[in-house]
């Protein structure tokens, strides 16, 4: 609404990136549309024209995200055929890596992206170079044991991906438009992310388990490493300030929950929970959250015959995991404008 | 060429409408791409950015599109990343009928569409209202024994839909902006298209025969009519003119064939032939072409049992039709100006 009241374009662009499919790949989207809307009621404006642009990688399925729009169309009370009751609403699907230009030139007036860029474009090439013996033996992240270069690896990593990314927006968004961020995150400095723990120490022990058992390949295991990195909060305003396309409007960090443990202190009835994941324990909610995002690069990297026995064991162990521990994750949420 | 040094635009957008699906899915779009880079090496100009927006029905396979744009960006040295050597191109997909707006306001500098306005919104509805007795009885598109409001009904729509598509692209082409249309034709005025009797007619007779052996049911052969209407030249000049935002600068009939009998003199060896359809008889590749086209409505009106019988009966009836009788395809294409 802000972006929107700054200038009243008579047609807005927007931007999911890292959009994904299912059920919620059209729910921002969605809420941009409510925002716009009750802001053009409220100001008795005729409602701009909406360009939807939706972002993922070329293997996304966007043929399910499409074939929801007509509903999605009819939902929100818009056209995107001949009606001018209702205002017009443009989606389109825009693929390939957000690590690189996806759009013209000063095209964009707003970009959303959630729960995205923690991925970085590629393992830290440094992790894999040359030398025989792995730098990151027996961890697939930054651990406890793993040596200091394999946490200046990742930094450096994360430093090339966001500000590359920070420049291409740069030059797709017009001056004022604005772009909002969600991250994952940790609390401190130190690159050692005890609060993620049961993420990728826990899968890294499956992964050691099996090569012991001799279900994978111990060599295999050296060499898989996470593409990922969760700045702190300090680390991602410092990229921002030095990029310097951007002035940060807000930057926070938050605790959010896997959904069992809710924090409302409201009770809800099993309809109101979530229809996808009802009545799980939290070990088991979790580890559905997490398998839906590395089952893919597993798959590739061990096989698929592994991968029904990894997420059991992986089940099993978060199971104990959260007997006492705490499986919150912590997200930065950034806001900021073109300058 | 002729739309780019008009202007010289920094950024370029293109839309093809009715992409489809497939090895040829961005043959026009390359097309494009090849004669602006050649336009802009003779010139010694810098690539402007090209966006390039596909479009087709929500239901088209547009995953595998995007699955092959990898390979399509470097094959045309094109980036779409943050290279600056050579120009970027953004591919996207906009799903949606082109009977409605599908771009923003006055956001396209060149549209293209092949083979996809002889397709109407919707059968002639008119040919279903009311009375119990079908208009068209025994009959799938205008046919000699058809009465003459099936095709003033089938005109009527046509003109409904081409006027609408001209309205709409009207809103979205900017001033001095082209589109290059081809479009199935007949060359007389009269509606019963004898050169096109192979297609609807034969697909008729099956439709017939096999209601007749009990295979389906003569009231779906009465109910069924084909969402379709060649123009003749007149007739689609008549409209641009009529609608009045376009300026045309080119319409001209043309014949295709369909493969077989080469008409350049030239003897292909076998390699240089179509691979997908190689030697097949020119009954066989007509019964291929159309089942590509018309199996879908079938399958939805009919059901999915009867499909391999019917299209083996069509191209038997092809088989001894093409035995003196010519398989030719009508085209029109016209290239027109925004005003």
């Amino acid at each position: 609404m802000d972006m929107y009241c700054t200038s009243f374009p008579t047609s807005v662009a927007i931007a999911d990136l890292g959009c994904s499919s299912g059920p919620n790949a059209l729910f921002v989207a969605s809420e941009i549309i409510e925002a716009v809307k009750w802001k053009c009621l409220q100001l008795r404006r005729r409602l701009p024209e909406l360009s939807l642009l939706l972002n993922d990688l070329p293997g996304n399925d966007f043929n399910t995200i499409f074939r929801t729009l007509p509903e999605f169309y009819q939902r929100k009370g818009l056209n995107q055929g001949n009606g001018t009751r209702h205002g017009h609403c443009f989606v389109s699907a825009v693929p390939g890596s957000f690590y690189g230009r996806l759009f013209p030139t000063k095209s964009l007036h707003f970009v959303h992206s959630s729960s995205s860029l923690h991925w970085l474009s590629q393992v830290p090439p440094e992790l894999q170079s040359g030398s025989n013996m792995p730098l990151n033996k027996g961890k697939i992240f930054i651990s406890k044991t793993s040596p200091p270069c394999v946490s200046d690896a990742y930094a450096k990593q994360f430093h090339r991906d966001f500000s590359l990314f920070l420049k291409c927006r740069a030059e797709e968004i017009i001056t004022g438009g604005q772009m909002v961020l969600t991250v994952m995150s940790r609390r401190s400095s130190d690159p050692v992310v005890e609060e993620h723990r049961y993420l990728w120490e826990l899968l890294g022990q499956v992964l050691i388990d099996m090569a012991s058992e001799g279900l994978i390949e111990v060599e295999k295991v050296d060499s898989f490493d996470a593409p990922f990195y969760a700045p702190s909060p300090e680390e991602l305003k410092r990229e921002i300030e030095s990029e310097g396309s951007f002035g940060i409007k807000r930057l926070t960090l938050f605790e959010a929950s896997w959904g069992h443990d809710d924090q409302t202190g409201y009770n809800k009835t099993a309809e109101e929970k979530d229809p996808m994941l009802g009545e799980l324990s939290t070990a088991k909610r979790v580890a559905k959250g997490i398998r839906a995002v590395v089952e893919s690069m597993l798959e590739s990297h061990f096989g698929e015959a592994m991968i029904e026995d990894f997420f059991s064991r992986y089940c099993e162990l978060l199971e104990d995991y959260c007997i006492g521990n705490d499986t919150k994750v912590f997200n930065i949420v950034t806001v900021m404008a073109r300058k």
